[in-house]
């Protein structure tokens, strides 16, 4: 078994100090809570902001200092950061709900963005996130990735667990790769799916388990008679917003794949997210998939 | 009401003469009925192979000079087609099944090009459609499209029926349209839906249909909220094996795109087909959704 240790990611870690105070704003899934015990382990100050209707009820985030943040309240962030003394932000988690502008009240400060915002929101997810990214820097405030902060999220090159991939499977891998690096250059999604060899379901906005769900119930199909295995890749988008929004995978992600009959999980290793490493892993050994992390695209050179 | 009325096609048209035979390979949907209609018509000689468990039983096949043939028995195909003094082929209709190797007998025809085959089958739809094009070419039959033989099926450009599209509703098709030609360069699939102005799912192996049903219960995804409207794109594969595969829209189609809450509905001109024409517009009209024909990707200059 290899280590999942950290490899290169795509900034420099260690971007806080003991003086630091961070604000999660936490969207759905266990990313939020995982970046909150580390940093609480750690000593630093942890504030989280629970978005209304997305934070995971599950995720226990009440036990750190707190508030709920409804989507619409967006205009009031600023404000709250610094009075709680805010100075590094992260923001986790997926948000699936999109504010109503018609519902905000921007103050001063933001108004002058709402053309840009509005621009924003139709633009994709990564241009939504460079714009609050944007607006969160401008007030002062530093925006880190959880990778950032937690460097073990962060998935290493290799194979995680017991499981190797067979011969072809690596047929599987590319072509799932190359169509998920195509959605991907398009902002469209982070995920695709190949069985024999071609890619078959692709991930819109309905998520990476809905679309595991879709090929469970194309197991059935004719072009897949006779196909057995299958691989799901999940890769950043060229140039994403590495701070907000890298690809994920968890325990969930390992049994969702196993019930959709694939044979194992690649990601990119430095630009994606592993969730519950060591439980993924025990799970992915126990149903018999693989978990492989892949080369970077951007070869990057050390020293 | 704009008329429906042909533009330059991929090919010319006229392929046949009066002492053609066409056989038509009839899989799923109402393309092979409506081609044989046509032919028949004209007092052109057809004869139909239906493809065992995909022709579609309404199609009412059985009207005409007709066989079964199963996917296994495809290594007779070159035989029976001789038998039948075939002059032309057409192969019309999706095809969910891929047949099962190991249960064909290939002749000794075939048998050369079994490696060819298994390569072809697992390259994906156009890869296993130019196998088949080449191997019956190869065998002295001309293989023509269904737009080549009836050029009333051919997607023209600009507004099909009453409905303008709204200037919100081109940027849809715009982002749509990029996605689809995306997923169609790796030979995924033909179709995207965009709502909102951006691609929110791609069609796999599920098709058209299904991905609708997809639209459908997505409509109530947090990123849709508020978000009205959207577009169903179909484009053609960039080198697409034209004769073998085309996109198509029909009243069905009008019908799930309505159920999917969308505006509308837009085509790639000369390279789609439109299925029982007169009444989608009448459909399409009577539920408010517009269907456009769009300038195709390649400009050919005429003369």
């Amino acid at each position: 078994m290899m280590a999942m240790t950290r490899t290169e990611t795509r900034s420099s870690t260690c971007v806080y100090g003991p003086d630091s105070r961070i604000c999660i704003i936490a969207g759905g899934g266990n990313l939020p809570a995982a970046i909150a015990e580390y940093l609480d382990r750690q000593g630093i100050g942890v504030f989280v902001l629970m978005v209304e209707g997305e934070t995971d009820p599950q995720s226990r985030l009440e036990r750190y200092d707190h508030e709920t943040l409804a989507l619409e309240e967006a205009p009031s962030l600023i404000r709250r950061l610094r009075h709680h003394g805010i100075t590094h932000v992260v923001m986790a988690g997926e948000i699936r709900r999109r504010p109503r502008i018609s519902a905000m009240r921007p103050g001063l400060g933001l108004l002058r963005h709402v053309p840009a915002l509005i621009r924003a929101l139709s633009s994709g997810d990564d241009g939504l996130l460079r714009f609050v990214v944007a607006w969160l820097e401008g007030s002062g405030f530093r925006v880190v990735g959880a990778h950032q902060i937690v460097p073990d999220l962060v998935a290493a090159e290799g194979q995680f667990g017991r499981i190797q991939p067979q011969k072809t499977d690596w047929r599987d891998i590319q072509a799932a790769r190359i169509a998920a690096e195509a959605i991907g250059a398009l902002d469209i999604g982070q995920g695709a799916v190949a069985i024999g060899g071609r890619a078959i379901a692709l991930e819109g906005i309905e998520g990476t388990d809905a679309m595991l769900e879709r090929v469970r119930s194309l197991r059935g199909h004719g072009r897949l008679a006779g196909k057995l295995r299958g691989v799901l890749v999940k890769c950043s988008k060229p140039g994403q917003e590495a701070r907000t929004d890298l690809p994920s995978i968890g325990p969930r992600t390992v049994e969702e794949a196993h019930a959709a009959g694939l044979a194992g999980i690649a990601v990119e290793a430095g630009s994606s997210l592993v969730l519950n490493g060591p439980e993924m892993i025990h799970k992915a050994d126990a149903l018999g998939l693989f978990i492989i992390g892949l080369p970077p695209k951007e070869t990057r050179h050390e020293g």
